[in-house]
């Protein structure tokens, strides 16, 4: 089921069924608004994959509600395990995906198999309100955080965020990660301008200009490379970024292009914070080094995807289609170059001591 | 005069006519290979202003024969200022480019008329020499360097270039100057591997995956953002880029994004070396912060240019083609981030002593 349609309220929702998933198809955005509906395992692995849902947040719910959709299919314990191995492989990267497989699969592992599935929506919806309600704690706090910046810039001036990927409420349900407190202080009429790198090779700074401008936040988009530009110049006061998984030392794994980011902003003495609900936090692991960093399809920077002159949505080739091409999907922010992690409890150092004073039941 | 060509040997030459010039059309690269003619001083700065000639050196040369297009056909004094200005005012930030029309208006100011417009072409011809030269020169510092690497390698293993823009015989005449150590150790059966940036917005990292695949050098292309993450995985044993304009302190001014690889360099402890020929040194600058930064159309970033599956070219808009976007042309690497400035008479650190070593005629 496939089709034009208005801006649904969330990027996922079960649909009127009770128990398929409709998702806002991100590989269509910004050029068209699609919603797909997802009816097998198979169609929320390939959804997660090529990434019509992305998002270390969305792809968490996203499991846990493919998890539910695969039980009631086949509640066995070996569809059980088929389905969890299946959704972790479908990407590498963001905790979140493990985390609410792990979640689901705990909700109705002692269950009879007729009460699973029911059980596994349930432990969904629950996942997915939790997120909702850290977002809007990331955006309390973070508001916060531009309140005193917008303290030192002249009257009237805005604040000046720098964002990465995108954040918003495509990448969650609503309000996002590190675009909260932007959101936020739209709300609250605090002025703010958001610099938006374009994020090759997927480009989701389009999708992020287009969740912007749909809500009147001043924006402009740069190439990636211009950040650090910008930066040197004086031009931004603060850079706000998401996270796929940080580690309990506060490294921060996150879309390729943000760790030289934090370099530039360390170099430039500005402040980099992430912006980490705590459902991104892998607390089993203390270096960075073994993280799992995805490498994806030499296509996505071979082909970029845009609309042409007469409207059609096209790929075109910038260069012989054969060239070999490494495709990295994420980098690693050593926790040194963090100015602190934006959680759902407030904002803390990005150590092991700042997680643990926010999070005492992680403590080991 | 427009149509399909053989790839010529330089991207610039005086047709047989003596006197118009024909240009490989940059604008068309690595889809189609078009040699472009060009008959006035007008086709010339367009030819600079939209790139269908581009690189520090290659500006210079091509605003230096077209000044002695122009006194061919306005040969007085208000002739000679005009097109001086015009072609200086074409592009801002390349420093050969004002240089160039100097030095070809030094050697005609003082001639009759009649006698400028043989006079500018020949020291126009003069210049293109000399930066073939020191591209060669440069070449084989460069590739002493390298040398120097490789013997760090394990056996077989090719040194690990990564660059940034395009630097090869396309933004010079012949060798190319970040290019010219890798075509020299190419040459010399020394092996390299060359990660190339894909450098938004242009795309000139295509035209160098294209030149190098056409001299059959290894090379793997990256999203300008992929450039820190490797650094830091240790895949890269030496970082070469070019120069618009390098300030007599060894500042080096160069396309956008070049700025934050110094620092990745820096923060993986891999040296970062800058191709400079003594042409793209502004000797009369101390300070980089007042260096012309050219701002470009936001059309560069808002469209991408490629082959469609049909084989036609055209322009995609990845996002909203209203979006506001910023387009910064170069950004500076303060010396402090530069292991060496790699002229045409050696390398030398990147200080006003270690450029004066070399260039004592310059000291003050």
């Amino acid at each position: 089921l496939t089709g034009a349609s208005p801006i649904p309220a969330r990027p996922l929702r079960v649909a009127e069924d009770g128990w398929s998933l409709e998702i806002l198809d991100q590989t269509r955005l910004p050029h068209e608004v699609v919603v797909v509906r997802l009816t097998t395992l198979d169609d929320v692995v390939e959804a997660i994959a090529v990434m019509r849902v992305r998002g270390a947040p969305l792809l968490g719910i996203t499991a846990a509600y493919g998890l539910a959709l695969a039980l009631r299919a086949d509640p066995s314990d070996h569809g059980l395990r088929r389905a969890a191995k299946a959704l972790v492989a479908a990407r590498p990267t963001a905790v979140n995906l493990p985390r609410a497989v792990e979640v689901v699969s705990a909700a109705v592992a002692d269950l009879p198999s007729d009460a699973r599935a029911a059980a596994a929506y349930a432990a969904a919806g629950a996942l997915a309100e939790e997120e909702v309600t850290a977002c809007r704690a990331i955006g309390d706090h973070g508001l916060r955080l531009l309140l005193e910046l917008a303290a030192g810039r002249p009257p009237g001036q805005p604040v000046r965020v720098l964002t990465h990927c995108n954040t918003g409420w495509l990448a969650t349900l609503e309000y996002g990660t590190a675009l909260a407190p932007v959101y936020r202080a739209a709300e609250e009429n605090v002025p703010v301008h958001v610099w938006v790198d374009e994020t090759r090779p997927r480009n989701q700074g389009w999708l992020t200009a287009w969740e912007l401008h749909a809500r009147g936040v001043p924006h402009t988009l740069i190439p990636d490379s211009a950040a650090a530009h910008l930066l040197q110049r004086g031009e931004v006061d603060v850079v706000l970024v998401g996270t796929d998984r940080t580690t309990r030392r506060g490294d921060v794994c996150n879309k390729i292009g943000t760790y030289p980011l934090a370099l530039a902003a360390r170099a430039a003495r500005v402040p980099f914070y992430a912006a980490v609900p705590s459902s991104s936090v892998d607390w089993s692991r203390r270096s960075w080094r073994r993280i799992p960093i995805e490498e994806r399809s030499p296509a996505e920077v071979r082909r970029v995807r845009g609309r042409l002159e007469d409207g059609m949505i096209a790929d075109v080739h910038p260069g012989r289609p054969e060239t070999e091409v490494r495709n990295p999907a994420f980098d690693v922010t050593p926790a040194r170059l963090v100015t602190g992690l934006l959680t759902e409890r407030g904002v803390c150092a990005a150590s092991a001591a700042g997680l643990e004073g926010l999070f005492p039941e992680r403590r080991r």
